[in-house]
Order: C-alpha cells, then sequence, then structure tokens
C-alpha cells in the first residue's frame, strides 16, 4: 500500500480474494466475491466492501457462513428460479442469480430470480448493474440484514432500511444507477456519524416517544424514518415480502441481526429481475435515450444555490473513475483491521 | 340515486357505460372501461373514479382519444410485450395489458408488458389488483398525466408524480396493496385542499425559492415535493424511465399535462408486470404468509397517541366493503355535472 493511504483495485482484490482462499472458499468463488467487494469499494460505497471483509471471516469462522455452497434451484420456469444458497455468502449467491436471470432474459425478455438462504451480498447496485453491462435493466430488492425500522405508528423493530437498485444503461454519459435505502439514512450512515463524533440531522430517526433523535450514541433509543412516512414504510414492507415472504427467506420477527450475532443462519433474501431492451425498443436507440434524459435533468433551471443538478450514478460513476485512476483509499483503523486479519489468516497484507 | 347521495356500484358503472357508449365506444369496451371506473370510487379513490368522466369526453369530443383503437404487439417474447394503445383509453388499453401480462405469467412465471399510446388510467392499483385475483403478485408503474416536478435542485417541470402499485394476495386479511405516488401528495389533493378552501402542510410543496408552499391557490409558483428528496426524484425518475423511456412513450418535456390540452395525444406510458406465485411457493402457504405479515405488523407495540398500526390495502378494502354495502356518495357539485353531462350526450342520467 502507498504512502498516501490508498490501494490500487486489482490489489484490494487479491487481497479480499486470499484471505477468502484462506476461510477455505475454492478459488474462482472467491474472485467472484473478491471482485463484486473491491467493486463496491471503486465505486465509494465504503459502507459496503472490503470494511465489511472482518465481519465476515468471523461469521464464517464461527461457522455461520458455508464456504462451499450447492446452489439448488428450488423451482423453475421459463422466466423464473427460486435459488437456494445454501448459506453461502450474499456476493456469491447473488452473482449467480443474476447470471441466471440474465441468461433467460436473453430468451424470455425478462427473467425474475428470487434466492433464499443467502446472506448480505454487499451494495443493491452491484447485481442491478451487472444486467446493465449488456444491454438489459437490472432490478434488485433485498431484505435488510437488520430490523432498523418499526411499521408505520409502531415501535417494534420488524423491518429493516430494504433496498431497491436499478441500473439502466446509456450511450455517453454514465448508466443511470439508484441504489437507496427505503428509509431516509442507512444504518450504516448513523454508525459512521457516531464514530467521527457527530450529530444526526432531524429526520433520521425518532425515538420511541416520536421526538427527534439526533444522537447517534443513542441509536438503541430509537429507530430509522422510512421515507415519505406511511409510503416509505409501504415500500420497505413490500420489497421485504418479495424479497423474503415470496422466497422462504427471513422477514419480520424472523430477521437475524447478522452485526449481534455470527452464527445463525440468516436466510437472507434477494430478488434480481434483468429486462432485455431489446425486448421492447432497439437498444442502441435507448441508449441514446438515456443520455437524452441526462441532457433534459442537466439543463434544468435550478434553485438558488444548486451548483449542479445530479442523476442517480453521478456520484458512483465519478468516484469508479477517479478511484480507478488514483487507488481506492483505507483509512489507518481498517488498514490496521486488515493487517491483523492477515496476520490471523496467515497470508500476506494489503 | 338516493337522498344521502349515495349511488349503487351497478348504478355508477351502468351511467359510465352509457356515456362512454353514447361517444362511440363499442359495448364491451364501455363495460369494461366503466367497470374499471366505477371500481375507483368503490375504492375510495375519488378523484380517481366518476370525477374524471367529464374530462375524459372532453378529450373525446375534441378528437384526443380514440373510441375504437385497434391494439397491436409492437415487440413479443415469451414473457414480454409491448403494446400500441392506438390512443384508446388508458383503462381499456391496460386492461388488455394486464390480461396479456397474467397470460404470459402463467407459462413462463413472470411477464412485463409495457404500453405506449395510452392514455391516464385512473388508479394504478387497478391494474396491480387485477393478477392479485389469481394467485399472482400485481406490480404496476406509469408516467403521470402532467408535470409537476423538477429534478432535485431544479426548477423546470420534467417530472411527474410517477406512481407503483403492487398488490398481493392474502388468506384472511384483505390483499396488501401499495399504491403510491413518489411525491409527498399526490396533485389531486393539492386541488382538493384549494376546492375546500385549505391550506397545506408544509412539505408537500416548495416554492421555486425552495421556501414552503402551504396556500394551494398559489400552486402554479410552486412544485411538489418528491418523497425522501432526492430518493423520491429517483423513484420518480426510474419509474418514469421504465414506463415511459423504455416503452416510447411520452417522458420529460415530451409530456402533455392532459388538464390543459384536450387534444394532443398524450403517449401515456404504462408497464405492468405479473409474477406467478406457483413459481416460487405454494400460494395457499404464501397467502396464509401474508396474513402472518399482518398479525406480525398490527400486534406491533406502539406509539403514543396511535390507536392502530395499519398497512398499505387496508382502508381501501375497508372503504370497498363500506361502498359496497350503502353505496358510493357523490358529492352534490359531481352529481350536477354528471347531471349535466347526461344531458349533453342524450342518456339516462345517473
Amino acid at each position: 500500500m502507498s504512502l498516501n493511504q490508498t490501494v490500487a483495485h486489482a490489489d484490494l482484490k487479491a487481497f479480499i480474494a486470499r484471505c477468502l482462499g484462506a476461510c477455505g472458499m475454492p478459488e474462482s468463488d472467491a474472485a467472484t466475491v473478491a471482485g463484486l467487494m473491491a467493486q463496491a469499494d471503486l465505486m465509494g460505497q465504503d459502507g459496503h466492501g472490503v470494511f465489511r471483509l472482518p465481519m465476515y471471516i468471523k461469521r464464517i469462522h464461527a461457522g455461520g457462513m458455508n464456504m462451499t455452497p450447492n446452489f439448488t434451484r428450488l423451482h423453475e420456469r421459463p422466466a423464473t428460479a427460486l435459488i437456494d444458497g445454501d448459506n453461502g455468502m450474499g456476493h456469491l449467491v447473488m452473482h449467480h442469480a443474476t447470471e441466471l436471470a440474465m441468461q433467460k432474459a436473453r430468451g424470455t425478455g425478462v427473467a425474475w430470480v428470487g434466492a433464499r438462504h443467502s446472506n448480505h451480498a454487499g451494495p443493491a447496485s452491484l447485481y442491478a448493474m451487472m444486467p446493465a453491462r449488456e444491454n438489459m435493466i437490472g432490478l434488485y430488492l433485498a431484505v435488510g440484514s437488520a430490523n432498523h425500522m418499526p411499521p408505520w405508528g409502531g415501535t417494534d423493530m420488524l423491518l429493516s432500511t430494504n433496498p431497491i437498485a436499478v441500473a439502466l444503461p446509456s450511450r455517453d454519459f454514465p448508466p443511470i444507477v439508484l441504489d437507496m435505502a427505503t428509509t431516509v439514512a442507512a444504518y450504516g450512515k448513523v454508525k459512521t456519524a457516531a464514530q467521527r463524533g457527530e450529530m444526526m440531522p432531524e429526520g433520521w430517526m425518532i425515538d420511541r416517544d416520536g421526538k427527534p433523535l439526533t444522537d447517534p450514541n443513542r441509536a438503541a433509543d430509537g429507530f430509522l424514518l422510512p421515507i415519505g412516512g406511511p409510503k416509505g414504510y409501504g415500500l420497505s414492507l413490500i420489497f421485504g415480502i418479495l424479497a423474503g415472504v415470496l422466497n422462504g427467506a427471513a422477514f419480520g420477527r424472523d430477521v437475524v441481526d447478522f452485526n449481534a450475532d455470527a452464527t445463525s443462519t440468516t436466510n437472507t433474501g434477494h430478488v434480481i429481475l434483468a429486462l432485455d431492451i431489446a425486448a421492447f425498443a432497439d437498444p442502441v436507440k435507448f441508449r441514446a435515450d438515456i443520455d437524452d434524459v441526462w441532457r433534459q435533468m442537466k439543463s434544468s433551471a435550478r434553485m438558488t444555490g444548486v451548483d449542479e443538478i445530479r442523476l442517480p450514478g453521478e456520484r458512483l460513476n465519478k468516484v469508479t473513475r477517479d478511484r480507478t485512476a488514483q487507488g481506492i483509499p483505507i483509512p489507518a483503523p481498517l488498514r490496521e483491521t486488515l493487517a491483523d486479519l492477515a496476520r490471523d489468516l496467515g497470508v500476506a497484507a494489503l
């Protein structure tokens, strides 16, 4: 690692693959998972990349994840499948599910592949973007890996930040990539604020009396707020049912908090939908049309104080370019944690 | 119509069908559209039912909608289709598209049918609920029929309230039906506030300086706010692209304000997705699982002052039961408008 504490994408990927290999993951699977995890860091999703590796490995060592899963198709139709992930790493399960969805969608036009007995799979955008690289549209839903939200008006933690990601290919502009939690803030942002000793803005969380909660150290006394109040509650509920209940995966009271419990099977559920653009339009024209969407939005008159209109995926694309050129910054505390991990696993450090 | 100003669902449906028939719509098509419009009123979606009939008929008389459309499939795959609605009424186009999606999903497991050259089709839930009556899950997206929102940070009206509806069948509890605009308030709510002489709560609209706009008579000076700020902007953008751009339907600057312009072809775009539950799970078990979701949410501890936890679709179901038993209330001004309409068309009044 260079002095300015950045690491090249290829080096980060190789490091993650070494660590997973040392945990008994077969080489090609380790390369797949490491590629996706390092891509999360490359895209600026710092809370979902190598930052998670120590936790994943803690779970692997505790017997909470299966390093040699045998994926099975519990149900299959021409345009659908339900995959049992055999408690494998979520990245591996959803990479497999997304490949299958794309293969099916090439013939049928659209495919919907669900997964159960999976695990945390990193940022939602990873899987939505796979179809978008092949003239398809990707849409991903998941049950979040810990409940941080009650139903609207309630105080029991029955729902998660259940995210949606959608990726749309473009021509000259970056792809449009929406990747959002159904809560105002993802829980990772609360943890980051606590680490930095910062207060949270009003609107992220409320306490059990409905009052704004702005001290992230008091996060256990309250819960995340959904976007648009009852609307975000509805979206979280629906996405959770589609990714969880329909797949026979955990939802509601059955969700295992994977931060607090490293051994219990999480039975995480996800969905990937792949839509073949050629089933609706000439892909070349569609990509030009997405460029036109960029131009329309970008050229809107702006409110006072707004320097630029942004589109979803714009920051992700810029960070990816910057980090491809300059490397991925690894903060000192994480670097130390990863050095300890390498020592414990007997692999070369980053 | 009875003295208490309610009308039976069957009578309302028959009245709407008479009016459409008098405008040259073939009898079976008029029955289909009237059934859907009256169902909107029965479900309590008052702004999307018979209330819209005078405006539709104004458009029909102005030559802005085609009473004898010829639907064509511009593209088709086993699990997808793109329908050209030939500028027919949106209800007719989307009823046709949803029937097709359900038929395809029975074989392939999932189907995605898009439409272009359609028109306003009433409440989104109408189409999401059709698959839910046959052990399927329905998901509907549309480009709204007038732009009321700029991109986040902008002031040009390039986006609409682009809604999503999802319906999930249950066993003993009502189906879960989410039907929501991606804005905090639908524009119809602003118009209702203006009619009633009420102020709007902060959070519905802002003016061009970003200040809260609470006087609905000043609505033209501002715009609707998306749920969750940039997140709701992202959802509106994505749903608009999927329902509009992908289908070759109007989006952004091309959207025709159907309230202001009765003659221009709106080229409205919609999407219906049908998912066959049996492709993932035993439908009997799934419906029981949805009942369990109801029970989990309902039994959550509640915040002070909250009398009950509600689920999406609960009010719709209650209103449907009430109005089935007691009739559909028609406010006096609307009743007068409909009486005028009947006279103009030479059909029997409601």
